[in-house]
């Protein structure tokens, strides 16, 4: 076998710092907006000529968080409850052979910043400073196979927690979105809605979470058949 | 920005041996069929187990053919009469900074051969030899996004055109079906009703052509609005 090497030809830039509370695919929260700073090597405006109209892209990356920690053969996808073993291959898990993943997310804007290309996307899944190989409209007469089976992860989980804020937490999350971050509470609320506890939780556990968007730590628990949210501070 | 090395973790072996001929997208013939032939090291069958639950998967692979031809800021995608340019990125062009591809085919079949493993694969768009970098389901929940917009290329061309064999072109085509090729006619007439030349053909041409299929040489003519298959001959 052969060896190949790439450079990556940009970063992302988003409000997930880290893999917590990250949706478990793209396209769940169109609220979750990322951009893709170019690298200048790769940044002529010309590149992207007519991606703007595309609506969605697709982006290959590097899962540089699990690059070096290698892979084994079989891994437990979150959708089967954390406890079932299924092939490296036959999950989109990012400890795999080579640490390649792909995902489809809308296209919000191309833009020109002082000679560089940002893209603004939606819909991410993907980690701050997640490095890009690769950028490529989705074609949807190939891309779309609507009738595709998929073996253990039939359908989107539909299963959506009901939200709220505690006065405390209403408050820091108005000042948040005044001074740095529009529609917080809107990222926020869909973020926890989609439960982002790990599959293999003890389901009657009320513990407190802590969940990192930019600078900001979102303190929540679940409660009463609710996640709740309790406070909003910055990471200092 | 950083570079990354990856290793194959296999190979394809198909019936395209250039690039002439290959459909413009995976999906539209699918008798055109292909082995992937994993990697020892990546080999252990548990790495696959709960694959086969899947009906199509996604290869990321190396345009290994245009990896050392460098690229540049616009391509002429077929799609467009091969006379408009559009942005590298906007496009699926395998001239491109990182060399990688991603095709979505049917997965036929996972076997274990000689502790071996392999994939057998429908509706490929790859060239035999083709580096494999990575294997993931299809997940038609994320993946299929039957609404997105596609600039230039909003449909599936649904052109085909009537192919048609000389009577020698139907006895070779018969001899070489008996002896290694099973439904190699229906091979040859979907890919030809596809017209595999280029975009921006000179439309009024009766020129012969040559199409590769493993070792035989598929002669053609376009003739009266038809595709007319002359001669079906060994390559030696």
């Amino acid at each position: 076998m052969s060896t190949y090497t790439f450079e990556s030809i940009g970063v992302i830039r988003s409000c997930f710092k880290e893999k917590f509370g990250i949706p478990r695919q793209p396209g769940l929260v169109s609220e979750a907006k990322a951009t893709l700073e170019v690298a200048p090597a790769f940044g002529q405006i010309e590149a992207f000529r007519r991606l703007e109209d595309f609506s969605h892209i697709w982006i290959l990356f590097v899962f540089h968080n699990s690059l070096h920690q290698g892979w084994k053969p079989t891994v437990r996808p979150p959708r089967l409850g954390g406890n079932a073993r299924v092939g490296v291959f036959a999950s989109r898990s990012g400890f795999r052979p080579n640490a390649i993943g792909q995902s489809v997310v809308e296209l919000l804007a191309v833009q020109s910043v002082k000679d560089r290309v940002q893209l603004v996307l939606g819909g991410v899944d993907l980690l701050d400073g997640t490095p890009v190989l690769d950028i490529k409209p989705y074609l949807p007469y190939s891309d779309a196979i609507a009738d595709a089976k998929s073996g253990y992860a039939p359908q989107q989980p539909d299963e959506r927690w009901p939200v709220v804020f505690t006065e405390k937490a209403e408050l820091s999350c108005r000042k948040a979105e005044e001074h740095q971050y529009p529609a917080l509470k809107d990222l926020i609320t869909k973020l926890l809605s989609l439960d982002p506890r790990p599959g293999y939780r003890d389901q009657s556990s009320s513990r407190s979470y802590g969940m990192r968007l930019w600078d900001l730590n979102i303190r929540f628990r679940f409660h009463e058949e609710t996640i709740e949210v309790t406070a909003i501070q910055p990471i200092t």
